[in-house]
């Protein structure tokens, strides 16, 4: 029986099936971060995420810079996704024997430069060498902090509240796309019959931001601390979207004992995508409730302070905030409504990063 | 240029040089853990460590529950080194896509029972899928707490101090040494002259004794406790020896920017050690100097208060303690101090695990 034969959450769940619980951890495994109480002012959190080459970056595909900076994005957008304050990071490397000191440099000079966009400081690590042939692989553990009061999880969502999402969901993906299903040239064709054939580049900008979206995600860490701020009476719940928004919202749904529907009509496709999936020819709903890797943030509102906290985040920072759908109770399970107002259960296809 | 040109210290400095400092990091890249100011009653302190398959450990050498267990040891005895308490891990794991669940099942109870027996809890973790050939890498992050006035660090010692060592440094060195290098019979044999040849299989119980300090070292926690509670006027310096007695001596000394001599007739080879070297037909010295990963604590006191020292660690925790050398001035370097009384520079023979 192998790893592989098990999805990522299953095997989370097999192993800390029996971890001990404690008054000091006011949340553990299963959020994004653990909420830990070391008697201080504030709360401390705790996160650890990890990049592994040929899995979640390729040399081939993104800068050593830019694999430095996601590799730190990831873990400040769990912080993000609690409202805490990134402040402390260690970074542990496994390094293939064999692999490039200027690259590693660059690796570390984008870590450096997404440390310092968040005021968070590079305090440890480690080195470990690996095989020739092995894959390099980042581990990061970032610490936060968070005020008494003003964590927000995955488990207060009501049945009532509305679903919210950050920035362009979705684009991401469609960056993704465009690395793994190059266009063969930049000129457009006449197919045998004369008529023309979709063109054979992908148009900039777009192409410019959804690989951006992809490379160089931008953790909302000031968003997550504003949601914060308001309480959990008012933002109910709250997480980011690694894994995609259909399986991040079961996470949601799971945690706060409730169901959901999505409005397709609702999803803020951005002008980038739509240009993107008519070349890719794919259907863009795809990418956005299925792709994963965003890091935008997901969260849920009590209905009465949902123009309240749009105009908040949305004035604060720049960043847009779509309403998208409805929590419902459990056992309505999570639909996706239709333009044509018809319904249909929402397919689940997490991100497996096992399967990879 | 590689990462393999550089060894490991050579390559942290290389990637850490540009950091930024902050005040409320005490300590940051260059101790046994970095030491964080979160206005709390106490200190924090993080580390991390990682135990990489194929470099730290094989699955043939060491069971699933052994190899768990020593994951969380080395980093509890960083914890250790600065005389902290080890409070909550985090456990970041790359797996191989074809490893199996029973033996990740057995290294995942291996750590929970280390982490038992030293009242830690994990409190998060991540698991990131690599291709079938990787290596299973074992990732932890170990935070802890310290009182202010009480983190004992790598750069105190004074000129004149006495340098000891809990333990039996080396025995870890043997018993891989019996791993890498088993004899071929149980039988004892003659050679062509009829003369007796030495015995083919290791002795017991030495054998055991030597691999099990290989395989399960023991963190020294609450010796570092006690060093730490004395203050570091009493104890000077303290780390734990991961590297090699001697390639950890240096960093003491380059930190506290001192010399410093060792006496062979001082040093403490256990009963075990001594029957495997004969066995072995090897040298103990190479092994108590240069071995790596005995996971011991070596430290400095002032001479007027060695006594106690010695007698409140023995007495306490039942571990020996004993006194190897001196601390001198920088410009002495490292000396060895052999029976017959000459004095050799020490050679530094510290374990790369870059080199692995």
């Amino acid at each position: 029986m192998h790893v592989s034969s098990q999805d990522e959450f299953a095997l989370i769940a097999r192993l800390t099936r029996s971890l001990a619980s404690h008054s000091d951890v006011l949340l553990g495994v299963g959020d994004d971060c653990a909420v830990l109480d070391l008697n201080a002012d504030t709360l401390l959190l705790a996160t650890c995420d990890s990049q592994v080459e040929g899995v979640h970056f390729t040399l081939q595909t993104a800068s050593p810079e830019e694999i430095g900076r996601k590799a730190l994005a990831v873990n400040l957008s769990d912080i993000a996704a609690m409202g805490g304050t990134p402040r402390f990071a260690l970074v542990s490397l496994i390094l293939p024997s064999h692999f490039s000191l200027p690259t590693l440099d660059g690796i570390y000079a984008g870590l450096q430069r997404e440390a310092e966009l968040f005021s968070t400081l590079i305090v440890g690590g480690n080195v470990s060498g690996a095989g020739k042939s092995a894959q390099l692989a980042i581990d990061i553990t970032l610490l936060g902090t968070a005020d008494r009061g003003h964590v927000l999880t995955r488990s207060g969502a009501h049945i009532g509240d509305v679903l919210c999402v950050t920035g362009h969901p979705g684009d991401s993906a469609a960056g993704l796309h465009t690395l793994l299903h190059p266009l063969a040239s930049s000129e457009p064709a006449l197919d045998a019959a004369g008529e023309t054939k979709p063109p054979l580049a992908y148009s900039e900008p777009a192409l410019s931001t959804v690989r951006t979206a992809h490379r160089t995600p931008h953790p909302r860490v000031r968003e997550g601390q504003l949601l914060a701020q308001l309480g959990p009476e008012i933002v109910t719940s709250l997480l980011d979207i690694s894994d995609g928004l259909s399986g991040d919202l079961v996470h949601i749904c799971e945690r706060s004992h409730v169901g959901a529907r999505v409005e397709v009509a609702a999803l803020p496709f951005s002008p980038s995508i739509l240009t993107i999936a008519v070349e890719a020819q794919y259907d863009p709903l795809l990418w956005t409730l299925h792709g994963g890797e965003d890091y935008e943030l997901l969260f849920t509102v009590s209905p009465a302070h949902l123009q309240h906290v749009r105009d908040l985040i949305q004035n604060t920072t720049g960043t847009p905030v779509t309403p998208i759908g409805t929590i419902l109770p459990a056992s309505d399970g999570l639909q996706l409504l239709f333009p044509d107002n018809h319904i249909e259960p929402m397919p689940v296809k997490s991100w497996n990063h096992l399967a990879q």
